[in-house]
């Protein structure tokens, strides 16, 4: 923390800043400069809240110079975090995780028919929504359990990882129940109650970056989870909302290298919400690819014209096989291959 | 919904979206034109989801053209919603609402000092949190029950209605049966769980518009509240996220008027949020007033230099007062008092 | 500026920033602290160019600390600039300035109908553009010199001070010599050519600020003004681009405290571009006046359904009269009062 | 266009709306629906300026159906704009065009340093600004002509194509005759009589888009340089401004296909001002060629920690040398080639 004084603070109020800073149980250093004195503050182990010091008079502003995070942080940690979900499926490693699936679950026939072309082009983890959180309340909201359990025949036929949405306690507690790896979506990325509960799971939680969420607070709502004792956290980016409407968000990809740079956490890309439109989600795939994410959240329908939600961001099936070959090769580049799961399930060999 | 065909589309395409149209039981109305064709939509009485036409060959874009809400809608109900808290406290009538108070509860002590300077400058409602949703998992949570609790003494003492955040189904249990309204924070704005059980409760709601919402948005929560069959819905502007980094939100004043010509639901302003400094709360309350709002949310602290959370933004409350002078002449421009709750309570006659 | 040095940063490092430091001229004050090591600069006249330091071993990031205007700072100039146009129309001082007209002038016949009528209802200053930046080269893109013509003899006839925009060095040349105000506008709020051509010229700057500018961005345009001599600057918030889409633009009123507190120079509100919607101009007019703006900038035109360009936020006759009078009410409380110009001119007797 | 009826309009507003239409010299089509009715206009062979019906009694809202550009548009030439600079420098063909040198020419001997530096790496075209716009009047400014005449005799002695900004008509001129591509700055993206201009020139234009701009506020800029005959135009994505504050600015790579789907003109990414970070630079440069870009605008400096300007966000000569090898292997991918010019210099045998 800097405390930077006005430019006519007197000399008692600032030495009535640094008693103040004192007292809270850290050393003060005052730096008088030619128009203004700044304040340094050194000794505090956890942030120190600026509520305590901007009110003082003669005090203009308060700037943070350390960042709030600790469990998610590289410097704690220098190693990648992999996180494992057995059968070879990991992410984090050197092979990209691809999830792929519909938005929402919508029959066993539809989850099924995904799942095999999914499974086929080389996609390792399903996604496909249970309970969806919509704008309107009139919109379609998910099978619930029901869907989970279409889920769980998922994996069992085709030995793919299921990944699907929790959206309260009670749902997560089904979610975590059926499901690989639990998601917490963009709305509810500071539904701190909801981030706790994901931090007591017995799940790894995939954790979505906010519409409006700055690297700071995606980071703050990763350590609500690591801090219940949680570590398997993915992180996942998915735009953000900017004035620019030619997209449904903005992809921050520049996101990437900065997690990258700040945390071990892996990070994957979802480039179909990240658009919101078709035939950006293969540009976007081989862009997130290309710089660096360690997987891909990719929505896929088989009849996206039929689908009960977003079906227009959803690739169809070939297409979701031309994006595996394209993401292939631009992973070879930066030595990631395209993870491929132990074994290929029955039903897969006669496609 | 309008349907716009690429400019190169053919008729056979043209004539396939409508037929589509017609197959989902609409009636289609093509507008051919000198470069495209575009198609109109009627027939429908709930919003037409794009999904189903986006992926048609042809099809450029779908443009909605109806809004999404219903109950929230003045089209509706034309006159104002006014909620009545009872002992003449109204939201919504030509009275506007104060609501003021700490950000957090943090002692019997605290409240209650508060409570009495903001009573005795015309403060009908009071606020303070029992739970408070942070940026970090190692900052002060809130008192839980034990702060719900002291703020039920503060309305046996003060007379003051109680607004207070519920983060959770497990808190909105709690803050129905102690306060007089619910708060559901802005970064729950569409948490839809919480949102349908505050529709489900025998209490008012106070919904606050999400850093990133859109009016649509807006309305749309607020209709899932109402949805459930809790018609007593306040709206509370607090602030958008933007790239201006001189206040900690942009305090979007225009969506007031907004607000007033779509729908029938009060609004209300937080100033203290909206700005988050201290210095811009009483300009910005005054132009709250002037702009239409019901009401205002503010923040105000005996002490702000040792408040748990948010005291660079709290008033003090010899600012409040002052506050509550202004806002109380520019009201009456716009023919609006300011409440003031029946009777004087026991402890405010020596103040 | 302070330096801050990576957590593993070694001495070494942490020295040889000192000492680059040094060399630069200024004075190195590091600060060692639990986990990283931050250095204080202070010696320095112009603020620290960060390029020269984010590059060496071992730094983290640069953050600056002091403001980099000089001329408009309130702290070099404590009181109010106050532009005096002469007769008694003066911007800055205790008089609200109300400049209101058509968005572009279309004829004599029109600038003098629109002139009559704001004159009467107690403006005394005349808007309208005859250099008009359009984002569409086949919009109408003004009359040019013949429009300047026009608000000349507008002057004449109705005694109005002229406020007109210019768009390059040639047309500022023309407005330099017609009008009374020379206008920049949003979208070259940072074309440095243009604003230093302004800095040289005899009459005063009406600058508005960019779409995307933050408030730092803004005061340093100004700055670029002064700079080369003028110091007679009104500063103009305009609305500025974000996600919502209820407006326009989303009109930050926040901004008119924080230039106040930071800059001597006035500053307006433009309510009829920062809302884009005729029906929210009075009540966003309430409230700028209620923040502390120092005047009005509003479209009026008394055929806004042929007018050429921006009709639809343009406020009839009636609406501008029903204008004045609120702000005239809402000024009171401030203590500001309308301005109303000396004497009153032939044509209006009648009126 | 497509004019939306409020829901209680009447037949006669309707009718009147019509009858406006007709006057207007389109054709209206009335599509009555069980809440509102919406009116089709066709016909018109320019956007309908909706200021003409917006103000008229009963409309609730116009909105536009078909895009406002006509010159810039695919749908107007179908095949891919390739800009030809001569000895085998092309930009929007199948080779990729880098683009590298130092944000401002500071000398002679910095400009050859780092062009045989760039040049070795395979770069085909220098950058260097001799006109900088910057946000503060006491930064450097630019060699000016003297710049200019560096760049000439980098052009001479490596064979590089010369890329600068020109910021006014003066300075445009200048470029015009020293340089290969006349460069225009974000912001001045909406200047629009510099964009006039350099529609009047007799070489190409690099178009960067500016801070806030819209897809179709990027596109009718370029449409004002084609409508003044120059069809030559690259342009170029460089960051929007968004809350995110991880960079400097917020790049926008899903642009790209978009731009490809609605234009003709090649576009180009600038990763250094749209990163605004050094570290950044590599994976967002690989990323920019993996979504479709036909080229690379990136800042170079032998020296950063000296340079006079964005020194923290220019490459080493070695980090650009290890872009260029990505690059090439990511666009062999897309079957995009890295560009070479014909021959080599003489001096550059001996590097």
């Amino acid at each position: 923390m800097l405390v930077i004084m006005q430019a006519h603070a007197t000399e008692e109020q600032v030495g009535a800043v640094c008693r103040k800073i004192e007292e809270l149980g850290f050393r003060a250093h005052p730096m008088p400069g030619p128009t203004r004195t700044a304040i340094g503050i050194t000794g505090n182990t956890v942030p120190v809240d600026p509520a305590a010091l901007e009110g003082l008079a003669g005090v203009a502003e308060c700037i943070a110079v350390s960042k709030p995070y600790k469990l998610v942080a590289r410097e704690l940690k220098e190693d990648n975090t992999v996180v494992d979900l057995g059968d070879g499926v990991r992410v984090g490693g050197t092979e990209l995780a691809i999830i792929a699936g519909p938005c929402a679950v919508e029959s066993r026939e539809q989850a099924f028919a995904i799942a095999a072309k999914v499974k086929a082009a080389g996609a390792t983890l399903f996604r496909g929504g249970a309970y969806k959180p919509r704008s309107s309340p009139y919109s379609f909201q998910g099978l619930g359990e029901e869907g989970l359990k279409i889920l769980a025949e998922v994996r069992a036929e085709f030995g793919l990882k299921i990944v699907t949405e929790a959206v309260d306690s009670e749902s997560l507690e089904l979610v975590e129940h059926y499901a690989d790896v639990i998601q917490i979506g963009a709305r509810n990325m500071q539904n701190f109650s909801l981030l706790k509960r994901a931090g007591r799971a017995a799940k790894p939680v995939l954790l979505k970056r906010g519409l409006s969420a700055t690297l700071d607070e995606f980071l703050m709502a990763a350590e609500y989870i690591l801090a219940e004792g949680n570590y398997n956290v993915i992180l996942c980016e998915r735009g953000i909302r900017t004035f620019a409407d030619h997209t449904r968000n903005t992809l921050d990809l520049s996101v990437i290298p900065a997690v990258k740079r700040l945390s071990h956490l892996p990070i994957i890309v979802d480039p179909s919400h990240g658009t919101g439109r078709r035939e950006k989600v293969i540009p976007l795939s081989r862009a997130a690819v290309a710089v660096g994410a360690d997987g891909l959240l990719v929505e896929v329908h088989h009849q996206p014209e039929q689908a009960l939600s977003d079906g227009y961001q959803s690739l169809l099936p070939d297409q979701f096989q031309q994006l595996m070959e394209e993401i292939s090769q631009i992973g070879a580049v930066l030595r990631r291959s395209v993870a491929r799961a132990a074994g290929t399930p029955q039903s897969l060999r006669a496609v």
